[in-house]
């Protein structure tokens, strides 16, 4: 079976099919059962290049993470301001140079398009690790991970997303991965901060329900999706301090919810999931994180063509 | 022999005993000895995660070259400026995260007591790089690695500490772990800067004189350690600048100091050994912190119990 | 043969032979040739420390990218601003620390005279990747490579180096190099950017002619060499303005270039050589960048002695 993540771009989960994400899940799983050395030999002496413009603790260690224990190294920037960027340099220019040093660019911009742009530059696959408010797809391949792994499956399954669905750009990336499944989902939010009208049309297929209040479906929800309200987002700070106590999850709300319903979110979090959540069993959102490195070493392998697809 | 410092947190020379410091020491020197390829299988695929949310040189880097010597690989962030701190995360939430990614965090942070919290959160061992005006315990330990390799024993010493004895965390974590040994301590601070009361209690086995002036006590010295008088935790400009040269190591004090004394400093240096001072035959602080970085690969080495104790 | 590059500093393209340059490209090819296991076996263990006070990008990443590529690793500050220099260190304390936990130590600092001044106090050799407006040597090794493998060869070429040529540092490593060979440089530049007089010492076997546009000599060159004229080095922005758009290589220039000739640049480019000059073949400044990772890996590989000199 040809790879057909090999030398490819991960620009946005619009570009996958289900088989794919199923052919990710299946290397995760198997790279989860090698031993080190293994592991360790899979891509011995590749480079990975991770370029972020906008400040990150997760999403890069978690992909230096990945690449070290598949054997890799790693270099790159961590913030915009060491960078050549400085003195005027153009995002094309920083690309076709780095493409030169390394296996494959990670890529986070402030600028809607940034990844496809850095994709059709570099002659080395380009993994979107956050563009604008666009779209965040490995982060979205853990979701999905996650939730199969915590409840089984994918399919038939009642998928709450709350919080700031306008500027998050790891709902986006969700919600196109999950019109790939048989799902219902229910977005809660303030009507300030609904999804964007113009994304709906790449999930057309997708059963979609809105709502105001966490209150109305949580009852019936196998997955709880909570997500930051991000205040540098916010256009004025009063009405983030209106909305922010909103859209929390904590004990009056998980009293609700179902005996096996599972909370996940993609952090970091400030305070819509209370912190005394942590400790309530259907809390996974640290088993979550964790299922990114091994996730995103599986992704490296394929596009490198370190393992078979299958 | 079961190995002590498996899996263990490091967060204060206080939780150790002499024994536990002796085999660290004999570690240390048994990796000295091996060759590079003996070096290198030890911690092959080992991840340090590095977390610095006040700003290193030496420690951060002496760590790094550590794991590169034994074989493993770092990753982490070097200043809070790049992290989702900014975004409001707790540190509680970003080790919860971080811990799923490395065998091993290493700690620097501003407050006292992070360190011991990190430790509790993670699952993995947790190394204090330096917590609020506390401790640095592996500063510590390369200290009293030093004198026993520069004086052949620590026991039975004449130790002078001077400076900054107040808010300087290294010289804690040194009279914490000098107070296992049979030793004289003579703490030369002004009156403003002497060493915290409260401390005392974790020293009581130990011999301690207070002065007010090196010229007091240089001359009977085996050891001179020497402290940077730290303007960013002083109190107020003026005051700084009437104490500063009041502490200062030159060819005035070595001239009355003993010929087979060791001058030392936790470094970085400002103005309080002359540089003249260098070029003297007992400065060691070079050396000091050149032990650091095999004393740290030898405790990295036990914790991930890639060597036997003994 | 003995290796002169073996724990060598590397500070000055003044400091060379041109059978040391040619032993270099030598060392280049053969690494490039080499496949990859063979090329990762070459500094294993080895740990490269990179010391970037001023901001970059490419040489920062060419350099790690370079040690990667034959098995070592690098350690580092990529900005002052993460270092112990904010605490008042000075540059000799600094390197005498880090030279213990590194193999070589790459350096990029504002001040003239800081690369000579750390490699007089460093034991493991230097490179200077940068120091103040002087010099700037890989850069140039890389740059004369790139015309050998582009061009088939040095000598006998006429070579144009365009725009800020007073402060730009790789110039003059340039122009150190290219008085090993028999060339015609003709250098084009603005009055106020003239290359300074007192470098001319240095280059008296070199022909050289100065002009103040590309126009009188763009026909016969065989290299355009291009540099970014720095608004950071600049006395006056009105100044800057006034010339920053009279030194740009665009349709207009290559229309009357020959059909043969190269177009280079240090990179990072700001608008001196247009966009769209990109898409032109005789544009290949981005194939300069990459080359840079390989004639830095052979260099490093022969400064610890990992390969033959031939």
């Amino acid at each position: 079976m040809a790879n057909p993540f090999y030398r490819r771009d991960v620009i946005s989960t619009r570009d996958m099919t289900r088989e794919e994400m199923d052919l990710l899940f299946n290397a995760t799983d198997r790279i989860r059962g090698m031993n080190m050395q293994e592991r360790l030999s899979l891509c011995r002496g590749r480079v990975l290049c991770y370029l972020f413009f906008e400040p990150s603790t997760r999403t890069r260690l978690s992909f230096e993470a990945a690449m070290a224990s598949i054997g890799g190294s790693s270099i790159g920037i961590a913030s915009g301001k060491e960078s050549s960027m400085e003195k005027g340099e153009s995002l094309v220019d920083t690309i076709r140079v780095v493409d030169s040093y390394s296996d494959v660019i990670v890529l986070r911009h402030r600028m809607d398009g940034s990844a496809r742009l850095a994709a059709e530059v570099a002659s080395n696959p380009v993994i979107n690790a956050g563009s604008g408010a666009e779209e965040h797809p490995t982060q979205a391949m853990l979701d999905l991970y996650t939730i199969l792994k915590e409840k089984g499956r994918i399919d038939g399954l009642r998928i709450g997303i709350v919080g700031d669905l306008k500027y998050s750009r790891t709902v986006y990336s969700l919600l196109y991965a999950l019109a790939m499944y048989r799902v219902d989902v229910h977005l809660v939010a303030p009507p300030l901060l609904r999804i964007r009208r113009e994304s709906l049309y790449a999930m057309d297929s997708l059963s979609i329900r809105e709502h105001d209040s966490i209150d109305e479906v949580v009852d019936t929800l196998d997955v709880i999706y909570v997500t930051r309200i991000q205040r540098e987002r916010f256009p004025d700070a009063q009405e983030y301090e209106k909305v922010k106590h909103s859209y929390v999850i904590d004990d009056r709300v998980l009293a609700r919810a179902r005996s096996d319903a599972i909370v996940l979110h993609p952090l970091p979090r400030v305070d819509e999931v209370a912190y005394h959540v942590d400790s309530d069993a259907r809390a996974r959102y640290f088993k979550q994180a964790s299922y990114g490195k091994d996730v995103r070493a599986a992704l490296l392998a394929l596009m490198i063509n370190a393992i078979p697809p299958v």
